[in-house]
């Protein structure tokens, strides 16, 4: 039986997971969600996962939610040592980006694809501001590096690529930002990549 | 040489790495950062973290920001298996609420501690809100389990427990949560435990 993915196609957050599982070869049965109907408020969602968002993964008696803490389970069951090492360093120095991913990011680029693609009501201004403050101190790391976190790919790069990307659906395009266009780039040319809609 | 931390006692963020480590019986050396004085956006706090901020944690030649990410490095260095197991399941449902920390707790009851306490300009009517939708979900799981994670302390509730029980320095206390108030005394009564000022 494949693992489950509780699943918004538009959804950078949804699409992190499938890019991952994409890498590693790992098959995945996609269980499209309504959003825009609620789906993810109402059972059999909510009874998976009482924060009533997406993405949720379902693997055997493993149930997961939050992108993120899904990354850690796939790279550390199905990715050896390459995407989420164990050593100490290693592992913190991806987790870093991880958190990245959740906070900065989440709040910036996120927040105001939110804002324009979605109509969420929240402060675009802020979520602007956030995201041109994390796009300049990723865009210096990444002027320098090919990684965010090690000197090769990991879930740091793939936690973190989506809402980048997707910037300019929030008014945040990373045209200004050539290491940014790059990595991006890198990332795209992973063997087994996969996209979304505008990535 | 023990491990360095640049450090602000008020800082729930800080004092969960004091905690972690008081808790494994793992040395500090302590480094005051002037922070009103604005000294962690200046060198040498700047030149270890470009984001600006505290803690910053260095170990020899190991420097992390982010205060889940140095709570993974010190529970995978000297915490065995016991705080940050590496069995995948477990380690995704650990980190899952290291991911809480880092986002609906940071968005609520931290922000609004920041507002009240320390006069940040920020929507204090949103993290309030935010707050209550995170300590209920909070409250409603320890209804019925003693930690956040697995059956024993880990890095979640290290994570967690800060700003959740700093609540009442921010207008959401946690009166009404008599699950949250029996886990922050279970995490008080843990061997090595140390406290901060209103915790």
């Amino acid at each position: 039986m494949p693992a489950k993915l509780y699943d918004l196609e538009l959804s950078g957050n949804c699409y992190k997971v499938r890019l991952l599982c994409a890498l590693l070869g790992v098959p995945l049965e996609i269980i499209p969600v309504d959003f825009l109907a609620g789906a993810h408020k109402r059972p059999p969602v909510i009874d998976l996962n009482p924060f009533g968002e997406l993405p949720v993964f379902q693997d055997g008696d493993v149930v997961l939610r939050d992108s993120q803490a899904i990354l850690v389970y796939v790279a550390r069951k199905w990715g050896g040592e390459a995407w989420l090492p164990t050593d100490p360093a290693d592992m913190a120095r991806v987790c870093e980006w991880l958190f990245v991913a959740e906070n900065e990011i989440a709040r910036g680029p996120n927040d105001a694809r939110l804002h324009d693609k979605f109509g969420y009501t929240l402060d675009v201004a802020t979520a602007r501001a956030n995201a041109a403050r994390i796009l300049g101190l990723m865009e210096r790391r990444l002027a320098r590096r090919s990684w965010l976190a090690l000197d090769r790919p990991t879930v740091a790069d793939i936690a973190c690529m989506p809402y980048v990307a997707l910037g300019h659906e929030g008014g945040v395009p990373i045209d200004g930002y050539p290491a940014l266009q790059a990595w991006v780039q890198r990332v795209k040319q992973l063997p087994g990549f996969v996209g979304m809609p505008a990535i």
